[in-house]
């Protein structure tokens, strides 16, 4: 029962993603007109430079209107590839408005503006797909919405950017710095000329305010976020790691309050121990842990972005817009109804590994416990090793709130034994 | 916009995991309402013995007349949790035969007779869902039919089976032999006291050709499935595989050939390299790997089985179900056009251990390898131990024919100088 007139499908963006989806869709014509029940076809490639040569696709078929290209009326589904705020934002809900349903790939977007561009899309009854924005290939946005929609999650808790997993993988496993680190994800590009967005953890907060807003039912901005990115991790502290058992992971970490009245959502380096599944992730690799109540712990891993895999993700979605509009009905909108707040990062309830320079002299460490002591933190474990009128001391917590621990820290650099604070690592996945 | 008349939910069986189902049901209703945009109600639990007490299920609701139940017509949801073939079978049929959706968590029966209920789906116009039926609480047959279907998958590899991956977690961490590690199994609960269905390897059959024909798009029938159990599987299997840099897991194992013409599927024990994730899978924990042609490696990990996992994924299945009966749309249904043929396990390519008892004398090596070089199978390695006029000899192939390696072994055995073949064992994940 093959329906002839095919779907059209506007693409905007054939960059190294936009050229593999279109690629697919040609290469694989027929697996995916069987899987929608209807052919698909490119009706429309939207570019800035048309002058560029595009392997496989009818150049009758490119233009640089944008605008004009998801104006048409007549494309059934728009795939927005170009990333970015705008002009992806006026694209999309011009799309919308005109007729036809969304697959994009734009994290920013969808961090910033996922409410009013969901609200467009439930106003015209189309979908708003975006599988593709985080975590590139693994299936993670729609597991968490609709495989666990009859759980409650408590935690996700992932490593979601593969650009500062690739140099943390290869501080750990050379011992270089992060500089040096940076250079050679630079030159194998897995990093791009300018890392700000990636070692800033600017993407992975994009990526979190995502997944905390869908896993808690709950609008979460990505002001909500709080983001530390990973340029001041060093070698030592991969050493200190390795002597605690563990490796150091920049994490985005998405968590319920453990009354359940309140939410979340943060991105920093933190260690976390070998034994755990996420500290054996290497290279460029994602992979998210995720928590829920009735289901218990379950990861998801695979290769996190690359042109291949962003556009497996692209078109998983696509097959279920194409599925939706053949069939009449919609996929699941924005679910935000239980509307929780989100608190400070103060609140945020962790162990932290602290090294300090100390002066090598008799009454340092009872200074140094009771500065934690009269803060309400409590010491787990302390290591002193002294040298040359010297000493280190580092200390690992037991869980305390990051404000407790923040009002800590100041106090010690106010000590005039405490000659520096060398580092503060929050301790994750025990 | 609630819609105020609620779904009716009728339960089929209510032991471990329909008792979950329910509770949830109860005790998470609001969460539930809000994501469905309708109230849901339990409007009837089918059981064996309704003398039982079961904590939290109104009395009035339960009855021991399933097929009453499944014919009321103001049914919108049958949530079957009986397992089995009848009267699953019959009972799943006359509910959507009466307007009813389906979700089941029956593997046995999805794998023997999915065709048949999908396609009575099909001709109501109802859903038939069953995440819970592989691999419990993990999302893999959403994600494979949905994340994935624009893509195309080469390969699943999987540990589906909690109680074998509890067992031969077991005999990898205290050298234990077959026996003692059931035994502990079934004393911590993780074996039922019958355990064939688990190690003769039956359970992962069943969804081994459920996953199967979900990735291939292809009918994969459950006698298409090469099966051996790991009942055979010793701790000298174990400390070959150590010396090998392996262990030893039960996997599941669906390929596309590599011309892409065929598929097989198989469960059996194999080795597995160290460094690969699956051999870190512990307990009863289930993994399973996908290998597609775009989105590269994925792998989705968690509990496999118990009874809150479990009803995570029947959960998730309803609300799904229940948007849809709103909606007015229907799921994905059976995907079989691909329609491969699915090849025997002779045509299966994979790489050998074999472990073979010989006489201690001269020319041995030559004869065996003579007896390889004959039917085309490659050596890789060789290991000869020698102890008091008899050796061992442990062979490491190429990759090779199911046939192929059948034939050499068979005639290794008429070998004079071949007092017995140990062991075989096919080395995967490489």
């Amino acid at each position: 029962m093959m329906r002839t007139r095919p779907l059209k499908v506007a693409l905007l963006g054939c960059g190294v993603v936009g050229s593999e989806v279109a690629r697919i869709m040609t290469t694989h014509a027929d697996d995916l007109a069987a899987r929608i029940g209807a052919p698909v076809e490119l009706a429309g490639v939207a570019v800035r430079r048309p002058d560029r040569v595009r392997e496989g696709i009818d150049p009758a078929l490119v233009t640089t209107d944008a605008t004009a290209l998801v104006k048409r009326g007549d494309i059934d589904v728009v795939v927005e590839v170009i990333g970015g705020i705008e002009p992806a934002r006026t694209l999309i809900t011009t799309a919308m408005e005109h007729g036809a349903s969304v697959v994009s790939a734009n994290k920013a977007l969808l961090a910033q503006d996922g409410p009013a561009l969901h609200a467009v899309a439930a106003g015209q009854g189309r979908d708003l797909y975006y599988e593709a924005a985080v975590a590139g290939a693994i299936p993670l946005i729609r597991p968490l919405r609709e495989s666990l929609a009859g759980d409650k999650v408590n935690r996700v808790l992932g490593i979601v950017n593969g650009t500062t997993n690739f140099i943390l993988d290869a501080m750990d496993s050379t011992g270089a710095g992060y500089q040096e680190a940076l250079d050679e994800a630079t030159a194998l590009g897995y990093a791009e000329a300018d890392p700000t967005a990636d070692v800033e953890g600017f993407d992975a907060a994009a990526k979190a305010a995502i997944l905390a807003g869908i896993a808690f039912h709950t609008r979460v901005r990505l002001d909500d976020v709080h983001r530390e990115g990973m340029t001041e991790v060093t070698a030592a502290d991969f050493a200190s790691a390795k002597e605690m058992g563990c490796t150091i992971k920049l994490l985005a970490i998405c968590e319920r309050a453990a009354d359940g009245a309140s939410v979340t959502a943060r991105v920093h380096p933190a260690m976390i121990p070998l034994s755990h599944p996420l500290a054996n992730v290497r290279g460029a690799y994602n992979a998210v842990f995720v928590e829920a109540e009735a289901a218990g712990q379950l990861m998801f891993y695979g290769p996190g972005a690359g042109g291949a895999p962003t556009a497996s993700a692209v078109l998983g979605d696509l097959v279920a817009v194409c599925r939706n509009r053949l069939g009449g009905g919609r996929g699941p909108g924005e679910s935000a109804y239980a509307a929780l707040p989100v608190s400070p990062m103060g609140e945020v309830v962790t162990r932290y590994h602290i090294s300090l320079d100390v002066a090598d002299k008799p009454g340092v460490l009872a200074q140094v416990a009771t500065v934690f002591a009269e803060h309400g933190v409590s010491i787990d474990t302390v290591r002193q090793s002294g040298k040359d009128g010297e000493a280190s001391l580092v200390v690992v917590t037991h869980r305390a709130s990051d404000a407790a621990l923040g009002g800590t820290v100041e106090a010690l650099r106010k000590l005039d034994t405490v000659r520096g604070v060398a580092s503060i690592m929050r301790v994750e996945g025990e």
